[in-house]
């Protein structure tokens, strides 16, 4: 665990991926900077919401774009524990996001380097640069616990 | 044209996707129903909400999973006026839609038929029946004359 080394909006994902799996729901955490500053933060609430769509970062592109007043987050950086599922990547490139950081990866439901791979098909309209493996022990960990406790 | 031998919810989301031009908003439309009758429906608002996910699917997806008080929809139908994106056909997953009707296809922006083709990857978790092609003349020529007006 090398937690105080990463960058504090990825910290911030975790803790809020933590609050996440507190509240019973799976532990993913999302943060959207814009130049350094949060615009936005969530985790995820399907059960709470009753809201299947309600992933943390549906929830953060959303608050993002309101709190901002654009449609668009061009200039703004997306940071999630986990790799985004399809319907998330889709978002991500509605909202033209410009940059993706996530943390662990996810072979049963990720959908940038697994699965669908929705920013390398070639009808993407935007590809954000994306980075990955940022923190990714630690969101593993959280999920693996989780599932743990449930399964 | 064949409108009147439409299914009644194909129709309506047709008239949905009318709305959604007079908007301003890209003319897409979708109702879901259960045991045939409506339990949602909604049209493409992104710029008028500012919120890039605010396609006609999720919108009738969040307000059929509130109304209904489920997070899964596996026993309702989803009707819509366009091949869903990856974003929307995600949103379908993690509703456990059972069933998917959709009008025109779209090879630019569609991921069931098209792209990511989100319910044929294998990792895919619930996989909607899916029939295509119901009232697409009518929503295609919706969208050309859209976009011929905006480009």
């Amino acid at each position: 665990m090398t937690g105080w080394t990463l960058p504090q909006p990825m910290k911030r994902a975790l803790e809020l991926a933590e609050a996440s799996a507190a509240a019973g729901e799976v532990p993913v955490g999302a943060v959207i900077t814009r130049d350094g500053e949060v615009v936005a933060e969530a985790h995820n609430t399907p059960r709470e919401t009753c809201d299947p769509t309600a992933h943390a970062e549906i929830l953060a592109i959303r608050r993002a774009a309101e709190s901002l007043g654009q449609e668009r987050l061009t200039d703004c950086e997306l940071w999630v524990t986990l790799e985004p599922c399809a319907m998330c990547a889709g978002a991500i490139v509605h909202a033209r996001l410009g940059k993706v950081y996530y943390g662990a990866s996810d072979p049963k439901g990720g959908a940038v380097e697994h699965g669908a791979r929705v920013f390398e098909q070639e009808q993407c309209l935007h590809r954000p640069e994306v980075y990955s493996g940022i923190g990714e022990a630690r969101a593993a960990q959280m999920l693996r616990e989780f599932f743990m406790v449930r399964r």
